[in-house]
Order: structure tokens, then sequence, then C-alpha cells
């Protein structure tokens, strides 16, 4: 079917989405993004992309691949003796501890394409052997104790939204669930505008709490985290921190570890809680050591966030269409190195990713459209950027100006705020998308790295060359968070491919390309199991060895979240 | 002499102040600050505070005490066997390797107040046994590893500014002068905006290679590195990171150890050179784990800063009265929190400082001091603010108007940006009075931490209460880098005191009180041996196991500035 040269096209056919929750404690379930009964389809404009690109027809959707709506079955064998079991179940009672294989297959799973790919096809592998939830620090305590005494392997599960294999548990073990009970406000600091929570609130919570600080929290003015990551809808602000993740305002915010003022964590070698200075000379600081750890090296229980007044009124918004990346690259360098603050969203899309949102949006071939390509703006080589200021009323005016003056010194459109404000509405639910096109075998996947401005034209070429190097590939390519000194490069590919092995390979060659591009291996993903293979070659072995060092301190025995990190 | 209740003054009397460069090779060229052919003597104004406050006439400043103009005698025995020696000089060669004693005091010693008491006293207390001056990182990469082979220890010494004994050698060996040969330009990239350099060039080469980047570096703009600590003229690159310095324009640039993108270092476990990316999510950052090491992981031999787009015709300079310390934190609060961008430079002093202010720029008494009074400014009461916006045009002028608002939204009367423009011109120099009330048997010293807003008035009291608690002492006290969750406070004490073991105790009972009221051991002075002894107290047993890991796998043998950080 696949081999055709031009399949059909019909305007008027849409697939058959999904439309109804999985099953309860089925497959599907597990992978499944975000809420079960939240769905959002591809459009008609970027279904056609997709169809064009992939070199798809309509029949390519009308029969669903595997969709994983199937039970999983209650037969995976614990590796715990029985007494270790109830020394945990006497921790933290009976209620929080579950062995069932549904709960384990759930918690040591997160949303990286490949973990979909195995679900769909039932395929159970490197699960926990009990899932727990403890209730506070002094349970973390307990069971990490016991832990170390018995060397039984510990993971820790915050939001779930992991896509680097965070969660796998390659020698079983617990899994410590964070979200249930240790999701709690410590305290609220009004003077030194600071927010202390347990790691396992989610970011809606700790958004909404911040928000209606002076209803929810007793304080004079509101407030706001910063901090926007794709998954904040599904992730938890612990697992920001120890996976060092960015939101999508970081520009004016900083990323997850500029956000930490202090953490406590819970470690085989006892449990301590950083000094919370704005500020200090007293030597490395361990709260820069812990940021990014992921697990490796203790379990994190608390941890003190900065936190900014929220004014939205004052937010502005704006969008720019510019004739080819390179004019668009010179802006937003320009923007990022301009001294009157930055932008707290900002976003560059390459020439793919701009056609396909202006598809996505239905733009393309309309009056729009015509009217860009009167003013030099061709497809194939135009590139939208957009953003938006915050802050204090006149600073975030003034970011918006500069702004709009550079970029149309650099030959930029003024599109005013509407395609921003599209995407703004729509920021936290593009990946339910995934699971739809997923079930006709249409797979999407990320990749991601920081890179310097000067390494930038080099590494996005390179790479796309790599994820095209497999025909009939669309890859689309934006920056989104931005620094002084570089920016990060996100890399969306969307591929049909047969299994998942041919998948990983293709995965593999993409990551090795960026390391190989000299990109930095993350940006805001993590480590995690995917990226840890490189990690070695990545930062040499001296720096590795200091990691290992710092690990070997902390987790003599190796239990902490094995494999994590390459450690 | 001292014990007289009202000692005579005569407003015509002006001590003599030794005007004429200390000795070659003598100790008071060792200890003088700065440069030897230059002097700031104390204002008329100052020095009648000073006599005032510390109860003293015009016949304290009749006679000096010892002033260290001796020739230092060249008899320390050399603890290092001939063999060790010539193998040093075989790597850099004859000419730069020294075991004169005047050589091995010249670079053992620091800046402290107890320093600069000992010298003048003549003892020679925990010097090294043979400076080094090496030439390039091959010679560094020789030394540590026969340092590491012979359990010989390695000081390093940047522009010698310390004031925590970070330079003593409690068991001899080698100290590394890195000004001297390692102290080049390794590499300027524009599109990035950082600079790479050896890690002994000083503040003023650096900052004049980067004003003078079109014509120095080929580049097509200025630039500024954006750090101006005071010791600016006389310390290194390398020692503002390995201390984790701050500069004077700090609250909008950041902290020396927020400036620094990457780093190269040596240690007995291998070299490396850390990730130079703006961000990324690789794990715990080795650039962080070696922020602040003060020498006791590596010898730091090159590191990548970041740099700004100077832009000195934008700045706009301001100074504010107000009526109260109370309200001048509130204000300096609300600026810090005002999400507006914040000021480059921003102080603002005590009662007691602002008082002496008045009396050193000669104010007190005059008109301008009346029409303070009669605005509600009284004396014993009144708090200086003042500071300087930089960046963008437009920016720069916000954070004025934004500055000013809320200065007077808090009973602050504007005042020109005289006052600062008189602190900007003489921000280098003030270091020159010490040796000449030094001279005379009048100690200055200081001590600073960083401390949540929330403590900020808590601490204040509670030290200066200490401080104060040895009768006639000046404490003046300034905050002079800002955060949103708070800033530093920096106390200055001025007493007439007899021997070095009375001061130190003295010290140690304020170093103390910071650590039991909530500060930090430091802010920006770093830990060097003087608060080595609190660091268990004030980090825990938990994190200090933490470095001491990471010491204990990059320097097995404890070689690298042993003592330093309290490892």
């Amino acid at each position: 079917m696949t081999s055709s040269k031009k399949k059909r096209q019909n305007n008027d056919f849409t697939p058959q989405w999904i439309q109804t929750p999985p099953l309860e404690n089925s497959f599907r379930s597990v992978f499944k993004w975000g809420d079960r009964e939240k769905f959002k389809n591809p459009s008609k404009g970027f279904l056609h992309v997709i169809k064009q690109e992939l070199n798809l027809g309509d029949d390519d959707f009308t029969t669903m691949g595997t969709i994983g709506n199937r039970i999983v079955p209650d037969n995976m064998p614990v590796n715990l003796s029985e007494s270790d079991l109830e020394a945990l179940e006497k921790i933290v009672g009976r209620k929080n501890i579950s062995t069932l294989t549904y709960d384990r297959l759930t918690y040591s799973k997160g949303k990286a394409m490949e973990d979909l790919l195995r679900l769909r096809k039932q395929t159970i592998k490197e699960i926990c052997d009990v899932v727990v939830h403890p209730r506070h620090k002094a349970d973390v305590q307990k069971i990490v104790s016991l832990c170390h005494d018995k060397s039984i392997s510990i993971h820790v599960h915050g939001g779930g939204s992991s896509v680097t294999f965070g969660l796998d548990c390659p020698r079983g073990g617990v899994t410590l669930v964070l979200s249930t009970h240790m999701n709690k406000l410590v305290a609220f600091n009004e003077a030194n505008q600071t927010i202390t929570v347990e790691a396992g609130m989610m970011g809606p919570v700790y958004e909404d709490l911040l928000n209606n600080a002076p209803k929810k929290l007793g304080a004079e003015k509101s407030y706001t985290g910063g901090h926007f990551p794709q998954s904040f809808e599904f992730s938890s602000v612990g697992g920001w921190v120890v996976t060092l993740g960015s939101g999508q305002a970081s520009s004016l915010y900083g990323d997850a570890g500029d956000l930490v003022i202090s953490q406590e964590y819970v470690t085989p070698k006892g449990s301590f809680k950083t000094k919370d200075y704005p500020a200090a000379a007293t030597g490395p600081k361990v709260n820069d050591i812990m940021k990014g750890s992921e697990g490796c090296f203790g379990v994190l229980v608390s941890l003190t966030m900065k936190v900014f007044e929220s004014l939205p009124e004052n937010a502005r918004q704006f969008s720019f269409m510019f004739p080819d990346f390179e004019s668009a690259v010179i802006a937003v360098k320009q923007i990022s190195q301009g001294r009157f603050g930055m932008p707290s969203i900002l976003r560059i899309s390459d020439p793919e990713e701009t056609d396909i949102a202006m598809q996505m949006y239905g733009l393309e071939g309309g009056i729009g459209d015509k009217f860009l390509g009167f003013r030099g703006m061709k497809k194939g080589k135009r590139c939208l950027v957009m953003g938006q200021s915050d802050g204090e009323k006149s600073f975030s005016a003034n970011v918006f100006v500069q702004v709009k003056k550079i970029c149309k010194q650099n030959r930029g459109l003024y599109l005013t705020g509407y395609p921003m404000a599209k995407w703004y509405k729509g920021r936290f639910s593009d990946p339910y998308m995934r699971d739809a096109l997923n079930d006709y075998g249409v797979l999407i996947d990320t990749l991601e790295c920081s890179v310097t401005w000067e390494n930038l034209h080099s590494l996005h070429q390179k790479v796309r060359k790599v994820v095209k190097a497999n025909p009939h590939t669309i890859c689309m390519t934006h920056s989104s968070h931005f620094y002084a000194q570089g920016t990060n490069l996100y890399f969306i590919f969307i591929v049909k491919m047969p299994d998942v092995e041919a998948f990983r390979t293709y995965q593999q060659s993409i990551i090795d390309s960026i390391e190989v591009a000299g990109g930095s291996l993350s940006h805001h993903h993590g480590v995690g199991r995917m990226m840890a293979p490189w990690m070695e070659r990545h930062l040499g072995r001296e720096q590795m060895d200091i990691l290992r060092a710092v690990k070997a301190h902390l987790d003599p025995r190796g239990i902490m979240n094995p494999g994590g990190l390459g450690l």
C-alpha cells in the first residue's frame, strides 16, 4: 500500500480518531497522554501535510494498528522477598503499596515514543517490583534506609512525563510515587518571594496556589512560578528540578535550575537541606551538585523555589514572518543580546516547521499567504518568530518595542499577536495528537539540545540531514529558550516506521548526530537512560568520574535509579 | 593615653601620613595595598569621626606604631628536597622559580587585617617553600603531577587580594603564581558573547580588552565583563570564579559564578574543560561543582566568561536619603522584586555608615544637612541609598524611573546623582586608607554575609551588637548586592586594638554571630581558612561530606590548598 508514488487523498476524508477513554487498567491507559477523557486530533491541514510528506494516502488512515486497549495481565513476578515487602508495608501502610502489574507498569514507564510503542505491543519490560506511595519525608527515610541495607533499587516517580526512559527499572526494586501524598505546600514566604513545596506537587496545583496567593496563601499579591514546560499539567515541581527542565517562558524566568533556591534530599548517606540564601561564597554549592541528579544521588523530598509577582495584564504577544531562517536567527540573537531584558516567551520556527504551522492553522493558500508571498516570504524559506513580553508595564512595553524594532531591521514582517495567541491557547495540548497519529502507525518524537549561536546553523543542517536520511520524514525544528550565548534546537520528527527496533536505531542515529555536531546531549529533556550511553563521550571520562564520585559517596551500593545519567 | 574621657582634637591637625613607597623587599611592600606609589589618606571628616567614635585624640596620631618598612630577611628554611626543587626548575626554567623568603612571603599572604598586622610585626608564618611561575597549562600539568607523586602541597596565587587567609600554606609546598605568564587571551567569540582567558589575567587588562574590543579583538562592538569587585585592579579573572566573588554591579550582571560559562582545570586526577553551552540538562554540571573550589580541587588554568555590550552612555546615577533604615530596606526590596530589571549598582547604607559618609564627604553641618534635617532626615536614623542603572537606553531609563518612583513612595528624598558619582570615583581606592590608619594602630576590617529579606533587620542588629560589644568601635553596614530573595550585609568595623590575638578573638566572635544569626558565612569573600572552622556547622556534616568526597576523588593525597574551605 505504501509503495505507490502518489496516494489517494480526499479532502472530505477524516480518519476515525479514537474519542473514548481507554479501558481501565489497559495498556492504553498507561501510555495515553494526559487526561484520560481528553483528546486532540490533527487538524485537516496538519493531516494533509503528514500524508503528503510521509507519502501516505487516505487508506493509511482507515485501519488502525495496535491500539493497546487491552487489560494489563497481572502476571509479572515480584522479585522481592516477602519480608522486604512486609517491611515496606509496615512503613507506609497497606493502602500505600502495590505489587499489581498494572500499577508497576504505570509508574515505571514514561512518555518516550519507544515507551508508547512497546506498551501498544503489550510488552512489559524493566518495571519495578513494588510501587510505594510514601506519606512524608520520614517514610522516605525509612524506605531508603531499608533499601540500602537490602541493596534494593529505588526509583522516583514525579509526574511521569519523562521522554528519556527516566523511569525504567532495569533491576526492578521500588518505585516511590511522590505525587500521591508528598504534594503539599510546606511554606510560602512573601517577603523572600519563595515557596517551599513537597517534590510531588503537580504543576497546575503549584501555579494555582501562586496565582491565587491572596486567597490561598494569605499573601498581599498574586504570584507565578514562571515555569511552564509542555508537560506542565502532568509534571511535578520536584521533577522539573531533578531533570533540569525548562519552561516555555524560560527566557525571562530562567530554567528550573535557575528557579530552585534550595532542596531537601534523603540519600543512603543521610538527609540534608541545602542553604536557602539568594547567593553565597561558601564553596561549591550542594544545591548545584544535586540539581539534575535525576534520582541517582537521592530522593528530592521538598524544595524552595523563586516566585515572581504575577502581572498578566502587562503581557504583550507578537509574531513576525521572516524571509529566511538566517534573518530570523540574527533577529533573535540580537534580542537575546539586546540588554533590555528578555521576552518571557520567544520561539523561532525553521522553514519546515513554519510551513507546517501555516497549514495547521489553515493559513496556507489563503489571502494572508498570498500577501506573505508578495512580501517576499516564500514557502520553504520563510520563518515564523513569535513570543510574549511580560513583567512591569513599562518594561514589558519596552521589550515589545525593542523586539519589533529588531525584527523589522532584519526584514521581519509583523503579523500581530494572532499566531502567538493561537499557539498559546494550545500550548499544553499538542501531545494529545501523538496518540491519535500513533493509532495509524505514524510516529512522532522529539530530540533537542542546546547550542551556541556560532554553531546553530551548522548543527541544524547536520541533524536535519540525519533525520531526513529516512525517506518521507517530516523534520520540524524550533528554538524556544534563549540566552545571550545561544539557544536550544528542538527537532520534531514524524515518520511511519514498522517496528520498535528500527525506530530505536533511527533515534540513536539522531542523538549521535547532535553530539557529533557539537550540541549538548540535552537542553531540557534530561539524560535518563536514553542519552546515558553518550554521556562519557560527551563530558569526557574526567567529568563523568566526578559525578561517579558523588554517586559513590551518597549511594555506595548503587541503589538510586541505577543506570540513570549513565552512572 | 587612650583612657581620658575627651581627647584633644584640633581642627587644623593633620597626621603625618606616609606618602613614600615602601622599601623594596620590605614587609611593608608585601602588605601595602595596591600600587606601591599610590596613597589615599582619610579625609579630615573621616578622621574626625574616627577620633570621636574611637575616643582618640590628636596625640594618638602623632606617633606611628610598627610600619613594617624593614627588609624581609632571607632566612626561612626550605622544606623541600633539592631534587624536588630541581625537578620543578626543570619544568618552568630557572627564572620562573624562587625560594627567596621575600618572594615566598609575598605570594603566601593576602590582605586580611590579621595578615597586615603580622607582617607589620615582621612575623613570617605558613609560607610556601617555593614560588613557581608556570608559563602555560602544560607546566601546571607537570607540576601537579610531580607534587601529587611527592605529596607536596600546591597553592594558587591569582591577584593576592584574599581577605580570608586563602593563600596561607600551613604545610609549605609550592605556590603557583598565575598572573606572571598565564594571563593571556585565549579566544574571543563575539557571536556567542564570550571571552576565554587564562586564569591569571588581571581585572583591568580583562576589562580594557573588552572595552576596546573593536581595536584589540577585531570586534564590531565594545564590551564589558560587568565584574567590578573592590579588588578589581588587583584580582584575577580566575580568582573571581574560584572564590565566588561579586562585583559592585552584580545586581544586573550577576556574581562571578553567574558569569562563568566554562572552566578548564588541572587536577591530580587529570585535566578537563567543562562544556560551554549556555544551558544543558545533562546532569549536575561540573562547571558548578568547580565554581568556588578555591584551589582545593585543582588549578583553574583558563575560563570562558559572558560578556555584555558596553553602553556607558546609557548609565543613570541616582541617590536618595531615607528617614530610616526600615524605609530604605523596603524600597530596595521593592526594587529587587519590581520585575523591571535591576540597576547595575545599588547600595544602601545603615544610619551609622550614612552619617560617616556625610562627614567623609564634608556634607555634615552644611546647608544640605540642615535641609535634610528639615525634611525629617535626622542624624543617627537617616539612610543613604544610591546606585546606577545601565543597559539599553529605554531599559536603563525605565529602571531609573521605577527606582525613583519606589524610593519616593517610601519617603526617599532624591539627592541627584552627586553622592553616587563621588562614590563611583573613589570606589577602588578606599582600601589604600587602611594602611594609613593602620600606621597609627587603627584597625579596619570587614565581614560580610548574605541574608534573606525576612532576616535582614534581625541579623543586622544582632551582629552590630557583637561588633559594638568592643567599646569605642565604628560599625558601618551596607548592602550592595541585590536579589529578589534577599541581599548581602557588609560590616565594616574600625577599632583600636592592641594585638593580633585580641583582634582575632574579636573577629571570630563576629563571624560566629553572623552564622548564629542566620547569615551565610560569606556572600562574596569566600571561605579560605578564616571561615573554614565554621563550615561544617554551617552546611552540616552531610553536605561537607559531599564536598569532601569530590575533594577525595580529585585530590586523593590532599595536596591542593590543604585546609582551604575546611576540607
